[in-house]
């Protein structure tokens, strides 16, 4: 089968061998994939992976439950008896592989092997255009999962890109004070068309008033820029993962009395009702599409333009 | 007056010039202080600190309202007006000065100027000696009220020092499941005497198991350790604050949904009430005693020596 392969660098291979199902997995044909920032770290040597790229897809079941139908999966495979899976907390499995990212083949690929138990199903009249963001879309309800957010908080999401989008989205129906600050004139001018407030970098006159910032940059600059924002006793949500080690001073946290929180995988059944009923947008994010042929330009193109999503087109429900 | 003075470097001064108080001060004549491992941290150039050091003390009020009665003082001076003082977050106000550390002339001297609102009187049969630890106290009885712990919550204090073992006792009061790691035989010893459980940190077989784990260490080794130690989802107190900057992989902040939680200040009343009734025993801590006037003597002890808590005796009640 064609895939899209890290390996050092990375390849599109047209004989990669087809992915043979484990125990509980079901083999699902990939109609729809998205490029993530964590593709991008990847590439650059987050986690040390090798394998099949691609965590974010929509694909049609070949067996199983959903068999037929369009299904999402969410990206976790937990072995579901170790310690961590027992106390109810599967997306952190001790022995989990990832799809994507950790020792598990990914969805830049004409078949990926999934969990049965990871699938979810494709509401008939969701567009695959729109049901491939609900990994991210999890993402984002992740952070309502594991901080309170009151109407009154002021949040501010840093980065104007996919996931900060995203995320100022879900928290801007929770928050009457959300503010997205980024870099970029058009992805910001998208976040304002949705109703939600922004301003560039750049433009900003610093003032240590958040109660809540989101750092979705993608960058080591996220959470100094995030420290200088938040205010004593606030909350800063930590979103990006970056290879390497990172120099701070961590004082402040302690001075000023500072949580931060990691925040990754989320409820993937709230994405979906989210993007079904219509609270998420996701159209104006979709600024590239490649044939999974030309996945390799399809991964330059995220990260060399100020793109938003660049999705890969597997083939046809 | 007696003062040991910062100034680049420590000196005793016999003929430092008495404080003035300002506009809501009285002047608190000091009988005994406790020197603190964050008056080493400001010796080595945190915060940049010159003037009087010290903030843990005991004193007779000069005026006021507890006029002639032993008190103790909370060190941060709030300006009242500010936004974070309005919010009721007096300890985090913008325009604060800290007693011995920001701004504000310590307690190594014969008189220190204190608001009055930051004084708490001393129970009568409360001896200075166990009301000199009221300070400290007030920090670890700070984590409770900044997290939940249950009984079962598995806890891990980092370092066997002044602030770990205070820290331990409040933890040992909610928690059945606390462990004190350090690398002191003496000062586990302690701990143990306490009923309370210890590793010696070289013993450890690292197991990432801990609900809790809170950074006792003033050392920049602290939290890295307690990263290693923390579970999934599970929460690290940052107690320890250390001079420059850190570098630390943030990656598995996110990757384990880590919450971190800075921790300062804490209440002055409960710490009283738990000196009082005996919760917490500080007298095993007390392993050194120097006259104010070999004040240079004191903190080169509690500086190279494996001591606990070094005592200056400014004047008898």
């Amino acid at each position: 089968m064609r895939a899209l392969v890290l390996d050092g660098n990375v390849q599109m291979r047209a004989d990669y061998p087809d992915p043979t199902p484990k125990a509980g997995e079901v083999l699902v044909r990939v109609l729809r994939a998205g490029v993530c920032e964590t593709d991008l770290q990847l590439i650059r040597g987050y986690m040390g992976f090798s394998g099949v790229l691609g965590h974010e897809f929509v694909g049609v079941a070949q067996t199983g439950r959903y068999a037929g139908r369009r299904v999402v999966g969410e990206i976790n495979c937990a072995c579901r008896h170790c310690d961590l899976c027992r106390r109810g907390l599967p997306t952190h499995c001790t022995n989990r592989s990832v799809l994507g990212i950790l020792q598990h083949d990914g969805a830049f690929a004409d078949v990926i092997a999934v969990p049965q138990d990871n699938l979810h199903p494709v509401p008939d009249d969701m567009p695959t255009d729109v049901a491939v963001f609900t990994e991210p879309v999890a993402a984002a309800f992740q952070i309502p999962a594991q901080i309170e957010i009151a109407r009154s908080d002021r949040v501010v999401i840093l980065g104007d890109g996919r996931l900060g989008n995203l995320c100022a989205q879900v928290l801007a129906g929770l928050s009457d004070r959300v503010l997205v600050i980024g870099k970029h004139r058009e992805k910001l001018a998208i976040v304002e068309s949705l109703g939600i407030a922004t301003a560039a970098l750049g433009d900003l006159e610093v003032r240590r008033d958040a109660d809540i910032v989101v750092d979705c940059t993608g960058s080591d600059t996220g959470l100094p820029t995030a420290l200088s924002l938040v205010r004593p006793r606030g909350t800063i949500v930590l979103k990006t993962t970056v290879a390497g080690q990172q120099t701070l001073a961590w004082a402040p946290f302690v001075i000023d009395e500072i949580t931060l929180i990691g925040s990754r995988c989320g409820p993937f059944d709230q994405a979906l009702d989210a993007l079904s009923d219509g609270r998420i947008t996701v159209a104006p994010l979709i600024s590239g599409r490649f044939d999974l042929s030309d996945g390799v330009a399809a991964l330059e193109t995220a990260r060399t333009k100020p793109v938003l999503k660049v999705l890969l087109d597997v083939a046809d429900a």
